[in-house]
């Protein structure tokens, strides 16, 4: 299971970047394989009044955002994205929140592959993986990002997630 | 070219949805193959304040949207996003604009594909068809939307673009 | 589990299609909700003869097809491919066969969504859900596949798979 | 335009591996910015027989190696698929040569990201630049490869893609 102190410096620096905190993206939980990343329901977040429906951009980058956490974690610098690819299951519905769920599936020494989905849980509902099949889930993401610089320390002070 | 009727309509309702809204997204061009749309730089749009870069869920959002806008002005019905391919190319840089251009490559009865390109420009720039080659490419997407509601009148007084 | 005369019927279809017959391919398994392809390695197969390693196209068509497959077996009709992302982790080494499992993740009524995994297995090892995880995994890919014929009845005597 | 010498050498290395061999691919052009494939069309590259239409793999397998003939003109090494998305736009019919035309859209020190294009030609009908537009579009694809070893010599002798 993951270090207690660590989840709390990752979750503080999450929202540092200025996008990252307006979309109020929290970590709600990480272990040796995973990070599961949650952005609770705002009505700024609408892309699609007639639904209503979250914008799948919002989705993009809570996807985006949970592989480079989980990439951190285990390599400690940034991790540039290289592509994304997002499928759009269902919309994502407003009054729920979004949950993304990220696993590396490889890191190599030029990329990493990590693997993402995004569920929906009401509002103040705990994410937790034995619920995690009964969440709602709304798009599916593949991410690779570049590790090249992986050998390379961060300078001290910086903001490494992004 | 386009009808500037039409061009100002499409303008008004791109930023009804609040996250459309937010992002101050606005038509900058439409003609007959293409549309381009605009997101004037914003310190809020930051992911990475290292580079300082706009964060990558911007250009998702802002390539999704403008693909949307390519369908919605031939078809006249929203078109839910079934898929997306982005490729990062380059970081999009703090204090320039976001432009993306659009331009449908198959309009069918079941999936449209949409191509888009992203670039920046300086703030007060316009955009013109025949400086674009020499704007900094920063990203390129792929989208796939679903076309199956294009048989079907939009509800009147809707919002139908997102 | 699967009924084993359906499961002898679809194989028995799968090389009907002449490329399908050229690369081999066979049904290795199928359970409710998966279906696992298998191309027995061959010389014919490599593309990149230095380190020999199977070709990139042969993991796509694998991967292409056995989509289809979990597919034809729920929806009896054959779903076109609208696109697929390939992900290559790592080469596909000569000498050794390729396995795919395919798994769809939503199916609705005008597209379905299906995940793959390529893995390879020594000639003769037979694929088993138990040793699944350990074997070498060389490629993931996500396909998109039309069901908009999916309430069409299949004419008799036709070929569905490809 | 290309130097001829150039052409026939890259031309010849094609089909060395066995894969490209059995595919009958050919280098049709070769521009500043473009490499033009082509393979003709043979009744085993079929992969529903009841369009009929020729396998997707096989335009995977061409869009792949379209995009790694571009790299190899520039960079003179193999450059490893690292990720690649096609969008299958319409079948691709029998009796018809398909010919992939490939452009590099970024060439970075860590990866390239490249755009191709298929397309449909009938027998004996030779490519051309402005004929291109009235060519039957059967789908586009966006490859990613590691150009990681593009300072590395490449061994004497080799068979450099693929």
């Amino acid at each position: 299971v993951a270090d207690p102190k660590r989840v709390i410096t990752i979750d503080d620096m999450i929202r540092v970047p200025p996008f990252h905190e307006w979309l109020g993206v929290r970590l709600e939980a990480m272990s040796g394989a995973e990070a599961v990343l949650r952005i609770p329901y705002r009505p700024e977040l609408i892309g699609n009044p007639l639904i209503p429906a979250i914008h799948g951009g919002i989705i993009a980058a809570l996807i985006d955002l949970a592989g480079g956490v989980v990439l951190f974690r285990d390599l400690g610098v940034p991790t540039p994205t290289i592509d994304m690819r997002i499928d759009y299951i269902r919309p994502a519905l407003a009054e729920l929140d979004l949950v993304a769920r990220a696993r590396a599936k490889n890191v190599g020494s030029t990329v990493a592959y990590v693997d993402a989905e995004v569920s929906q849980l009401r509002s103040g509902e705990p994410w937790a993986p034995e619920t995690a099949e009964a969440a709602r889930l709304v798009a599916t993401g593949r991410c690779v990002y570049s590790t090249k610089d992986r050998a390379r320390p961060t300078p001290a002070g910086s903001v490494p997630i992004g």
